[in-house]
């Protein structure tokens, strides 16, 4: 997460379908948010309920298993603020610790010489670091679209994407160009497939993440890439061989905060015993016809969630049209009808981190 | 550990017994050495008596517990290149996983908001990454020092070192200076306790690390900070409420590899019965003579291990006479009377990481 980042998709994608933008900010906003005002929303929302009052903060889980004579789970844990290690056993664990925090991190040869930095995109904090420099981004997907675009607006002399598999193809200003992948390095001269060369003063590697579970005994573990519908996991939740152990939110993102809940929502009707899951047969087919409806999809414009997709589609079409205004435009909200009214401000001139 | 790093103690004070600088080099060299010759001399030392077919690499141990009614220690641990995870019992553990990975990361009011970059010194890579840039280095210890040489050496526009506690008081060139410590930051302006304030590029945070053990339970671990004498270590080895599991190298160090061979052979006598422990009482009874004898030190120079620490001591003279030149100066080893030779380039002006 870094400074002055906005979302990229308009904000009416990813409403609570019980908690408006409208009712929180109490007035109507722009569609295109600054971070700070996403997370005053989804703090908002929890404030609202007051469920943190459940919730054991500062707590790392160290160590989870199964005990399968006693069919429950005993979990360790650490407490940060006293030091303190305890255990305790459940019934049921849901593991919602996200999928973004473990760098995928290839390697390139002459990588280990480059004078100049180099960071995963998980640590890009500030673009004003790199302003003047010549920077490139290896990655194809919306980290490595969003992090050119940021260095871009903050002054980066050039930007060089370099792709594996196709480009983006957006009509970028003239600082940022594509390229396909790097074959090597040698000292700051970055070497691609189609033998161009480049001198570069920092590589941002914006190349994705390892889903990654080291406190879960291994045969709890989820073993997937990012991907609309992982394997082993029954609508997407229950890990087949042992689903009292749910899984939330590893899926590849396109709706999130709508999509945990309504995820969160279906694990909480089986644990209230309200939905009955399936034998583990049932189960299975379930998940394969699910995957194999997956790899009948050619891209991400086939899900289909009705307002939210179509806006979500039309988000893509401005992008093709203008990738420095995309976030300019206007939606309106599929639950509230609210419209979103226009920035004071563009997002191209919007350079700190203020709520709109 | 970063590129170009040099020792920044004579070899002659870290040689092996056992295996001598002349022996693994066949030739008598300098006595400051490049990083790639250190690690060149540790692994030449171990492929000599070819240990590493007892070790087993690339597992990562996860979780060590003492099982009381059996008397032995239990180990999981995950193999890297086979994903898998696996248990052993053991009679003895020995933890040995220094105590230089997990940074103390200080806090400072505005810190969160400064646009530039802030880097501890364990993720220090490349001094070129700071070319022409205006650095602060937070910290008075070894750390500190040679992170604002280093980055001197590689052409940073201005260092400016901030003490907690005193300065190093060295005669620095003009470009490095010393100032009290930093009470806040305002944009890219850093203040000082005295007043003065700077704008600065980058921060580098030289300011110590942890001691962390996570894989230990709880009653397991040692809780230390970095001193000659962790308290609850008997000989500075040995757990007192359970001897079985041994610390090497947890210390405060000054003669690092000689130090941790000593501290392993009394250890190894220990584990074949050639030396017995004592009670438990007597244990703690030279626990505290040797933490108040620790408490009496007034220094480093008071820690005296004859010719290594004689040299020890010169080194630090040399520092105070130039700190630009100290490391271009020659000793003899102890152990085998070998003088060192001048290097043919000074430390200065050698922007590599070759052998010399």
């Amino acid at each position: 997460m870094y400074r002055h980042l906005w979302s990229n998709a308009p904000k009416e994608c990813l409403e609570y379908g019980d908690y408006s933008f409208y009712q929180h900010f109490q007035r109507s906003i722009p569609s295109f948010l600054p971070r700070e005002m996403i997370r005053d929303y989804i703090v908002g929302r929890a404030c609202a309920s007051d469920v943190q009052k459940y919730v054991c903060f500062n707590s790392v889980v160290r160590h989870v298993e199964f005990v399968a004579d006693q069919k429950h789970f005993t979990l360790r844990f650490h407490n940060l603020v006293t030091g303190k290690n305890k255990s305790e056993n459940f019934d049921y664990v849901i593991v919602a610790v996200g999928h973004f925090s473990v760098p995928n991190v290839p390697s390139f040869d002459g990588i280990d010489s480059f004078p100049g930095r180099i960071l995963h995109s998980h640590d890009f904090r500030d673009a004003r670091q790199f302003t003047n420099q010549n920077i490139l981004v290896v990655g194809g997907a919306l980290s490595a679209e969003d992090i050119a675009l940021q260095t871009y607006k903050f002054g980066a002399k050039s930007i060089t994407i370099s792709y594996r598999t196709k480009p983006f193809g957006y009509g970028w200003p003239p600082e940022i160009e594509e390229l396909p992948l790097l074959t090597h390095i040698d000292g700051r001269t970055v070497h691609f497939k189609d033998g161009s060369k480049r001198t570069i003063d920092s590589i941002i590697l914006c190349t994705g993440y390892k889903h990654h579970f080291p406190f879960l005994t291994e045969d709890l573990q989820l073993h997937t890439e990012n991907c609309l519908y992982p394997d082993q996991l029954f609508k997407g939740i229950f890990l087949q061989r042992q689903p009292r152990l749910a899984y939330l939110g590893m899926q590849k993102f396109y709706y999130s905060l709508p999509f945990f809940d309504a995820q969160a929502w279906y694990l909480r009707d089986v644990i209230l015993g309200r939905i009955s899951l399936p034998e583990e047969e049932d189960r299975a087919s379930d998940i394969r016809l699910w995957r194999e409806r997956g790899k009948q999809l050619s891209g991400p414009s086939e899900v289909d969630l009705l307002a939210a997709a179509a806006m979500f589609k039309l988000g893509r079409v401005h992008k093709q049209e203008n990738i420095l205004e995309f976030r300019d435009k206007l939606f309106t909200s599929p639950f509230t009808g609210t419209p979103s009214v226009a920035n004071p401000i563009c997002w191209i001139d919007a350079k700190d981190d203020r709520i709109l």
